[in-house]
Formats: C-alpha cells, sequence, structure tokens
C-alpha cells in the first residue's frame, strides 16, 4: 500500500483528515500523507495558523513527523496576515512537497492567510508542483471553497443555524465538517444542504482521511467512515419555513464510505472513459450514484 | 385541527410515536390519539406488558388521560402469555377504541403477547373496529412486523450488531427505532438497512409521532422529526465484510420530515389514482420520491 502510494507522489493529492489523526502509535494517514508527498526525504511545512497555541501544535508534529524518519520538516508559524504575505515564508511553502494544515478554527485559518502568499504559494505546489496537502479537523475544513464555519444545529437540521465561509478553494462545489460521527454533525451537515443544495456534503470521522487524487480518483483511510450528503435532487420546504425550523428534507442521497474504499474514475477531464491503467487497477469501478461526487472531487481546477 | 381528526376516527389509525411524549403540559401527541380513537367519551385501553413497572406506567397514562377527560380507561396488565391469553383481558382490547402501549422494552412486550388473544384482539379492534392503536418508545417499534429487537451500533454502522425479532404486524416492510436523534441511532437504523434493504427504516425523535392513517395517509406531529432510511436501491458490500466491521453504502435514501409533514396518496389500493377529497384536501400531493413509503405504511393488511 505505501510503496503505490509513494509511487503517485506528485500528482497533487489532498488529504482531509477528519482530526484526532493517529501521531504517536502507527501513524497510518500521517504516513500516507509522507508517502504522497514524496517520502521521508522530501520537504515537509506545517501551517499551525488555525490554532492559537501554535507551538504546541508544531510540537506535535515536529516530534511525529520525526519519528517517522522527516528531517526536511518546517514549521510555518503565521499570526497575521502580515506574516501570512511575507514573500521567505511563501516560498517556503511554494517548494514544500508536502503542505500540513493543523486543527484549530477554521475562520481563524482563513482570516489569516485566505488571499494571501501563503494561500497563492498553495495552489501553487498544489497545482503545479504536485505537493501533497493535508489538512486536519480546521485544516480540512478550510479545503473546500465553500467552508463550514461555525454551527449550531443538535438534534434535528435546523434553518439559519450554519454559517458558510469562504475556504481556500482546493475542492469546488463541496463543505466538508470533520470529527463527524464523533460530534454527531449529520443535523448540521444536513443543515448546509438543506441550505445550499448544489454543495455536496462531506462528513469526515475522526482518525480517518479522504484522499483525493486530481482527476483519478478517491480513497477513505482510516478507522471511520465518510459520509456524503447529496442534496441536489432533495425536496424541501426550506424557503417556506421560519429560522430555527426544521426543513422537511425528501430524497436526499447518503453514502457511506467506510476505510478501505477505493474509487478511481477511469475517465478524462471531459467524462470520456478511458482504458484501465495498471496503477489504478486496484480500485473498483465507481457505481453510478457515486460518480458525480468523485467527478467533483478530483476535478483540477484552474489556478484561483 | 382536533375537529378534523376527530372526524377521522375509526378508520385504524396508528400513532407511532418515538418515546418521551409530553404528559403534563400540551400533550399534543396524547391528545391526537384520542382524537383519533374517537374521542374522550370513547373506551382507551393502556397495555403496560412492555414495562416491569406496569403499575408505575399505568400511573402515568392514567393521569395524563384522565387529565384529559377520558373517563373509560382501563388498564391492562398482564405479566406472562397466559395473561395475554386470557379471554377477558382480549375482549377488553377487542372492544377498545384506543389502545395505547407504553414504553419498557419490546422483546419483553413482544415474548408476553406475540401470537396471544391479546395480539389477535389488537388487530381485530384496528382492522374490523377502525381502533387507533399507538405505541410510545417499545411500543412504537413492536408495531411492525420486523422488529428492531436491540442493537449497540455506535459511531458507524456496523455488520451483526443489531438484532430484529418478530413484531406485532401492523405495519409490514419497515422496522421502526425510538429516541432517534436523542440517542443518535441514525447508525443502527443504517445497519439494519445495510442488511435488510428491503425494510424501510424509521426513526422516530421523542415527543414526535408518525400518524398513519390506513389507505390514506401519514402525518408527523411533535417537536422533532421522522427520519426514513430508504436502502432498497443502495450499492453494499455488506456480504464482503467481517462482522463488525462498517460496511461501504452508496445511495441510501433520507428523508427527513419534521413536525408538520403531512401527506396523502390520492389513490386506491390498486395504485389508481383518486379524486382529491375535501377530507384530505389539507395534504400536500405526495412527491415521488416519499410515494412508495407511504404506500408501504399505508397498506391495508390483511388480519394477521
Amino acid at each position: 500500500m505505501m510503496k503505490e502510494a509513494a509511487s503517485n507522489s506528485g500528482h497533487g493529492h489532498l488529504v482531509i483528515i477528519g482530526g484526532g489523526e493517529d501521531r504517536s502509535d502507527d501513524k497510518e494517514i500521517l504516513r500516507r500523507f509522507i508517502a504522497l508527498a514524496g517520502g521521508v526525504d522530501r520537504k515537509i511545512v506545517v501551517i499551525t495558523a488555525a490554532s492559537k497555541v501554535a507551538d504546541h501544535m508544531w510540537d506535535i508534529y515536529d516530534k511525529a513527523f520525526g519519528d517517522m524518519g522527516v528531517t526536511n520538516r518546517v514549521p510555518i508559524h503565521v499570526a497575521s496576515r502580515a506574516d501570512a504575505n511575507r514573500s521567505d515564508l511563501a516560498r517556503q511553502v511554494a517548494s514544500a512537497d508536502g503542505i500540513f494544515m493543523t486543527g484549530g478554527d477554521q475562520r481563524r485559518l482563513l482570516a489569516i492567510i485566505g488571499g494571501t502568499e501563503l494561500d497563492a504559494a498553495m495552489h501553487h505546489a498544489l497545482k503545479l508542483r504536485g505537493a501533497c496537502i493535508a489538512g486536519t479537523s480546521a485544516g480540512a475544513s478550510a479545503m473546500s471553497g465553500h467552508m463550514l464555519a461555525d454551527g449550531s444545529a443538535e438534534l434535528q437540521p435546523e434553518k439559519g443555524s450554519v454559517n458558510l465561509g469562504a475556504g481556500l478553494g482546493f475542492l469546488q462545489r463541496v463543505v466538508i465538517d470533520q470529527h463527524f460521527s464523533e460530534r454527531r454533525r449529520l443535523a448540521r451537515l444536513l443543515t448546509v444542504v438543506s441550505q445550499n443544495p448544489y454543495l455536496l456534503g462531506i462528513g469526515i470521522d475522526e482518525n480517518t482521511a479522504l484522499v483525493v487524487e486530481r482527476g483519478v480518483g478517491i480513497e477513505v483511510i482510516g478507522d471511520g467512515a465518510v459520509t456524503i450528503v447529496d442534496g441536489r435532487t432533495m425536496i424541501s420546504n426550506i424557503n417556506d419555513i421560519k429560522n430555527r425550523h426544521c426543513p422537511e428534507m425528501i430524497d436526499v442521497r447518503l453514502h457511506l464510505l467506510p476505510g478501505g474504499s477505493r474509487y478511481a474514475l477511469h475517465e478524462d477531464e471531459h467524462g470520456v472513459e478511458l482504458a484501465h491503467s495498471d496503477s489504478n487497477s486496484s480500485r473498483q469501478d465507481v457505481p453510478l450514484p457515486l460518480k458525480d461526487f468523485l467527478r467533483i472531487v478530483t476535478k483540477r481546477n484552474p489556478i484561483s
């Protein structure tokens, strides 16, 4: 598994982690991130801006990546937009093979780095150099263009209880939630989808990652599952109800992909079927109801 | 609302309650049950067999129904199958206009009354006399032919973690769970559906009821919502995974119906469209994805 994954380095992978990934035991997810970045000899940077305790965050990943044998590992501490526009830091990020965003608060992360040189450097590294970008918890939520900023939906979905913000845009047309099963966040993801049916909801459990390979496919790794909520054909009364009321939602499509799920599209960017290549032969063909999800998340976006 | 509901008495309604229904304040759900049984002058029996503290259960509903003005209210205490075959008790139930099953443990309830004279008397009252049958919590789960007996699925669905038993069979082709959002039971309902895709999963929140009118339609009342999980077109790997592992589930249809949702089929038992009758004019037409659910739960079953 590691070997094959390593051979796919340079493809511009995303490793979207639901928080609480193992950092001391087998470190499956972190190891996959390093493999997709090209291996332990490559340059890995850790962006701590989501957290108010950046040094503590760096300590955790400094140790974890160090234990794995990564020697070229660099913390990127930015506490302000001025920091995030520093060209020396942006160069560090643009030249990295692996970029890891820690947890914290995705609103803080975007308020500091959104639209800065650092942001542009991440897109540059991902799209022009095929770097691997990973984000955990807040760092996962920040990856999409529309970012789940905060939300309070408790037992049932609740109109007006969730706020979106502008994320980093490594993926479009999705919204990502983390600590998903553990913090019982289906109601809040359904709330987002009820109000924004054009966004696919992605809920990622703890110590679980959705690995996205641009233009190729996806894989779920780790202990939990990835839940996908597709409300595009939903029938809802969201426009007819009051704020804080629960919407009726009919015909939401739900997909549950546990660790081990692995799919490749086998089609080009125009949707034309490709011959199966050897490197993808271990991936199953995509069931029809999942195809659109794969097309959306694996889409090669233009540089934003 | 009460007036209209009362005018539908004698139709053989089911009031399937997710537990924790209000018994002291506005009592919306209990009032609806009484209305559908024909009003406070009718005969109401309370079956306490699900509970080990039958007297306590009776105290609760004796007071609640008494407060509402129901004078002809009778406890049916059966602690054994011998009790449940007593013809005097069966006659009490067969002649009731409203039959209420309390909470407790649905396995206990079925072990005591399943297949007994009391069971037959409930079917008789429902189908031949149009009595209203209500069940809360365990009493709700017991209503379907396939009964969710117990289950331990926690964060994710888990193959082999949920057991079905034989229920009372007032509805077929569904499985009912209760305290649904409050006890976070989506994973266990998905587990049932992953293993039994021919059953529709129905999850009912606390102080919430699914009201089923035979051959006509449904209504959700109360504070929470009813969640319907339809896995009939699902693609799953359930047969390829080990016990206690999480199945992959692709294209599960999910419907969320909050209190206030109200639909009528407007078709006869052969699926032929009916002219809208006055009495049903307040119900909306059924969205296509919900039609099958309505057909299944409102089906007039032969006496079992």
